[in-house]
């Protein structure tokens, strides 16, 4: 077994093993040394974004003191859910490793599949979800491309 | 202006304006009542995964103790991106009201539309992503079924 692949997936048995959320596991990586591992926390934490990717990104940016992780790499013991995808491209990790499918995840209830294709069908789904107040917003949006002295991300 | 939008508004330029991220706010509003505000905290806390709703989803879990937020609707001053749609359904918040779209962000230089290109394209990009002992992670997200006392999200 790839050795960041058996520790992702080891976090997910030891994360699931001891009630702390589903069967997730993952490791940030960065020259062949590990920068942080985490596993899903959603259950134990009370809070739904606590997955293992999203942990492990957020460990890794605190050690390392940036946002801007393109110099790592991550493994999954699952194909990332959309939010933990995202996640991983906002932290600009350009390289994924997984183990299982989001077609595995599914099989065993879990969403990642279903959100997958919500956002692929456009939103068209029972989801509502509706624009309000598009002008008042887009001047805020705007400020930020005139605003001096920002930091980007 | 909707009164929720307007305030997703407001936590927008007051993060932005305080140097703590890009000009997105969130509200999470339960019966009329407001449970969380948070806008972008990515530059400040050094945190790519902090963005406004990620914030309100994790303070509003926190506030009612629960990850199931599926009484709650979210205002977003900017179509949330993907990484926060996702948290979005994850908490199982089944109404979202949004001000600016995701082409507005792009215009400003944020990636959200880039990103949902990405998925929506099933991945076809530059980002490499390679699948690795999916028999062995399998086994582990197999083992979750069968697992008994699970609390499911």
């Amino acid at each position: 077994m790839n050795k960041f692949i058996a520790i992702a997936n080891k976090e997910a048995s030891l994360g699931m093993n001891a009630g702390h959320g589903g069967p997730f596991g993952a490791v940030v990586v960065k020259g062949n040394k590990i920068i942080s591992k985490a596993h899903n926390m959603v259950v134990k934490s009370k809070d739904p974004t606590e997955h293992a990717e999203i942990a492990a990104i957020r460990m890794a940016s605190r050690k390392l003191g940036r946002f801007d992780l393109r110099d790592c790499e991550i493994y999954s013991s699952c194909f990332p859910c959309p939010m933990c995808f995202a996640a991983i491209r906002w932290a600009k990790i350009g390289k994924i490793f997984f183990g299982a499918t989001a077609s595995d995840a599914a099989k065993i209830g879990f969403d990642d599949k279903k959100i997958y294709g919500e956002i692929r069908k456009h939103f068209k789904t029972n989801f509502l979800e509706k624009q309000l107040d598009r002008k008042e917003c887009l001047k805020t949006l705007l400020s930020w491309k005139k605003k001096k002295n920002k930091t980007l991300y």
